[in-house]
């Protein structure tokens, strides 16, 4: 057996397909948001700007998320050295839960190290506390919802994404006696597209099923305390668990569930992914915290965010570039070809010290490749002329280069 | 359907069979490690011992991991803000992973936010690189290989624990072209115990199988240079991918394996695990880049660490408690029933301020409920008296009990 040829030619598929990825060592400067440096390849440093983070509030250079931060280290250290259960509760830890349950108005929240786990472990644990389950499962939900449905190998049933006439169709043809589990998500980070949450809560209460929203790209950034689509919708109360994320406009790390107390505890019992990992690093979970309740207030924080992501949606829009508006603060600007969407990222950093990372398979199906940009209330209108400018010339030279292909 | 009933039975399984846990709200304090804060349910605060933390040299509050943490929070902020391949991998990360490469001198890295999660990620996508593969796996092997060799429903064998004859039974049995991986642990972290891993490398040689080799309960603490027990006995060279974590003896957060520099590019490239999840914060990063360099040469740690393990274990076997002793760090006191287990560790917590978790199924196999204990350098002789004291009290307490139960 060739192991070192297989490896070969898993590597060279991809890049055959012009979808191998290349990551881009930065670091972002605390206190110049959206600025950061970037170390090339050949070890030099040049500046940029970064337009494709989800930190999308620039809560990761909030000054009451690192001093909670930094107190934290100072009082107690580096890790919490211990799984949940085995030395690695902390007060930190049951603090954060604390503001998450309240966030979404739930008796109970439960920390995972990510979202991404908190997906994978709820989902795929569910199964075993209700025997039987059935999860019907929108076509886009983020892969991590994807794995956990998946993983125990439970009944599922998938609907076209958004398709209410779908799920409803599914719904209907199994078993009414049956426990059903739809998941979905709030806004799907790749269209950012909404989910209809009240059709779908409608739907799970004519069939008896339970609700699970993954509100990881609205959390923070919805609802008059950041509670999410959900909260500013007023239909928190209707949603069985709430799946939410720590490192995105929170601007730290971590994910967790919000739900009943007794679905939080079953959770907790019987999770491996929630079982046998160490927990949050202290410093970690204090940062959070402060970043949740800092986020309960200043809505103004909220608002900027929402007018940045109309101007550059407004002035791309005005260039006549073919983004993606749905509402939300997500910008998606579709080229449609792997090797394209490389070629503009890699100009766009290398020419004008733009970094936006091209997204391609599997994150996005093949021929809707993009480039995604995340304005924030930290890119100001001197970083939006420079990206609307970049991207205008771009767009022409690109253009010319598609019509030179095509013919 | 009644979903809360469900829940109910579901818990009501773990109350019935004694196995409910109950987190432990602590607090240690930096610089006085063993030293916490034990948050009662009644809101109060009692002083404890932490005597089951995975800190195990107390590198969670060394000087030059703090310090490191507080200088990335300052020049970087809080989380990474995206996913390594969008604005979230930066220069610490980067650094990391050559400090780990370098730590078992292999080619490459690759950081996961957890062990648990570079098990599972990197075992259930093997598969994917190597169609076909058949999966060896030790039958005590941690949940989270567990969970990544059952993910994807591969081809897998369970091997009895350390049972060399029976691996080269299931080996010869399969197709000599077929892909192989043996999966294992150089120490078994419930019981203490080595796993064979010459023989295993043997073995893998004559059936032409790569070695998966999980070292989380030894990196930072076996070998010169803390590269875990495959460097200590001259190993590393042998084994295709080793795992480690960054959370027990550098006192952090995080996981990763070391292996060639085309294993970490696919698996980086193919795993949903790694793929789809916010990368470490910088901070996190950073502390661990500075306590896996610290510990290259700080052999005096490691020393004063099995010393400590190795006293503590004297003393018990000297007062007849029947502790297994393999010769490692980690020190199990059997126990053999749940119940009184848990009381044992109750007793211990409110009555002498030693908090020490107990440990059940599924963490280790009913019938064999213990106390595990995990002296450091950090446990001086004071506390290892009042330690010693109070189990010599308790064994006596509880084995009139046992007699009175028996009667």
């Amino acid at each position: 057996m060739d192991y070192t040829r297989q490896l070969d030619l898993a590597l060279d598929r991809l890049h055959d397909e012009g979808r191998y990825r290349t990551f881009i060592d930065i670091e972002r400067t605390r206190g110049q948001y959206p600025h950061a440096t970037w170390r090339k390849p050949d070890g030099s440093d040049a500046p940029v700007t970064v337009w494709c983070g989800n930190d999308y509030l620039g809560m990761g250079q909030h000054p009451v998320v690192l001093a909670a931060m930094h107190e934290a280290i100072d009082a107690t250290g580096a890790g919490s050295g211990g799984t949940r259960n085995i030395s690695g509760t902390t007060v930190y830890h049951k603090r954060l839960e604390a503001e998450l349950a309240d966030l979404h108005d739930k008796p109970a929240a439960l920390l995972f190290t990510s979202a991404y786990i908190a997906n994978d472990a709820t989902l795929s644990t569910l199964p075993r506390l209700f025997p039987g389950l059935i999860i019907y499962s929108d076509a886009l939900n983020h892969a991590s919802m994807i794995e956990g449905v998946r993983r125990n190998g439970g009944a599922k049933r998938i609907f076209r994404h958004n398709d209410m006439d779908h799920l409803r169709d599914l719904l209907a043809a199994d078993d009414p006696a049956a426990p059903k589990l739809i998941a979905f998500e709030s806004i799907y980070s790749m269209d950012g597209d909404f989910g209809p949450i009240a059709e779908i809560c409608d739907l799970a209460e004519e069939f008896g099923a339970l609700t699970y929203c993954d509100e990881v790209h609205a959390v923070g950034m919805y609802g008059p305390r950041g509670g999410g689509v959900a909260e500013r919708d007023g239909l928190m109360g209707r949603i069985d668990i709430i799946n939410g994320t720590l490192a995105k406009a929170y601007g730290v790390m971590g994910g967790y569930i919000a739900a009943s107390a007794k679905m939080c505890d079953a959770i907790r019992s019987y999770a491996p992914g929630f079982i046998f990992t160490t927990s949050l690093p202290p410093a970690v979970a204090a940062g959070a915290a402060a970043s949740v309740a800092h986020l309960k207030h200043d809505q103004s924080l909220r608002d900027q965010h929402q007018t940045q992501a109309k101007i550059l949606k407004l002035r791309l829009k005005g260039l006549g570039l073919p983004i993606i508006d749905h509402g939300s603060h997500i910008v998606p600007l579709i080229v449609g070809d792997p090797v394209h969407t490389k070629k503009l990222s890699d100009m766009l950093l290398t020419d004008f010290g733009i970094y936006v990372q091209p997204i391609n398979f599997p994150t996005v199906p093949r021929g809707t490749e993009r480039l995604r940009f995340t304005p924030s209330p930290v890119h100001g209108p001197r970083e939006m002329d420079a990206l609307v400018g970049a991207l205008d010339g771009l767009w022409s030279h690109c253009a010319l280069n598609r019509a030179e292909l095509a013919g």
